[in-house]
């Protein structure tokens, strides 16, 4: 029995290799010992949701220097919503902010990606609470912004799935409208 | 010793759903018995590596309805990449063309992404030649576009690595760089 559990300790580790992915994907939630989100470093090679151009919730001007917004979630948290339409504990949104050119190499018109400016990450807790925190252009721990900051309303006022933008996420808007998991009056 | 093969036989099909990972990324590059490209049906699962906003090589007036360009590639390319800053053969890239927006939901100025448009993949094949596939809004199996396509000859002649617009993914314009994988030339 020893003999074989011996023969098996070489594919056990195969597994534990493979099982972590292709990329050592990182997508779990972690904190240290003063309670600050630790950087999920390899968030580039999470599902990305979208990215938009100079989005802003209040009216007024087009920026004349737009940022993208890239968005990307952990992959459990998007294999969980696939089935489920819902949001695990332990889900990470990771919101990326760069630079947006205009005119380079042999693009003439229109807009595309540039330095990193700032990240955020959005996270459901596992007490099912969510929180903010802010990483901006650097991989330091963060500590949590403060409820009273208006990201937490704002996002648990519109938000169309939990208090997630899922009405910005066009393949996630469908798997919600299916699962029936959208609040109607937020998802246009 | 068959004992000991067939002890091993549930580790080894364990390893084989691990290895494929928490998706199905389907990143093989396969054809059909006419030679079609079978459509990536994953990609959104595979590693994305930007988006653009109404990018066009041509000079002109801004396009007032732009469409946002998000580009994918399968994640073994992906891998690749960082580790030599070349494209493996079997790479394959998906750019998806989707419809922008602008007002909508709480969002007043800016693009945000709409309804999908249009798929094409560009892939180097077994014998490291490259290909180009149009799919349009459908999945159905495709057919290799001419090689008189225009595509061609932009990519071979303004592609920063290879004949793929590095110089346009910014986290990989910098492995390119740390590789020295570039054509300077076709870099800025």
């Amino acid at each position: 029995m020893l003999l074989k559990m011996i023969a098996v300790l070489p594919f056990l580790a195969l597994c534990a290799v493979l099982a972590n992915g292709l990329f050592q994907n990182d997508d779990s939630l972690r904190f240290n010992s003063k309670g600050e989100m630790i950087f999920p470093a390899h968030y580039r090679e999470w599902v990305w949701l979208t990215s938009g151009l100079g989005m802003s919730y209040n009216a007024g001007a087009e920026d004349p220097n737009p940022d993208f917004d890239n968005v990307f979630v952990s992959p459990q948290a998007y294999s969980s919503f696939l089935a489920n339409g819902v949001w695990p504990n332990g889900s990470v949104f990771v919101l990326e902010v760069r630079a947006s050119h205009h005119q380079g190499s042999i693009n003439k018109t229109g807009h595309y990606q540039g330095d990193l400016e700032d990240i955020e990450t959005h996270v459901k807790k596992a007490d099912g609470t969510w929180a903010f925190y802010g990483f901006g252009d650097g991989t330091k721990p963060a500590s949590m912004k403060p409820k009273s900051a208006d990201c937490y309303s704002c996002h648990e006022q519109h938000g169309a799935v939990d208090t997630t933008f899922v009405q910005f996420y066009p393949t996630l808007l469908k798997v919600a409208q299916e699962k029936k998991t959208l609040k109607v009056e937020n998802s246009k």
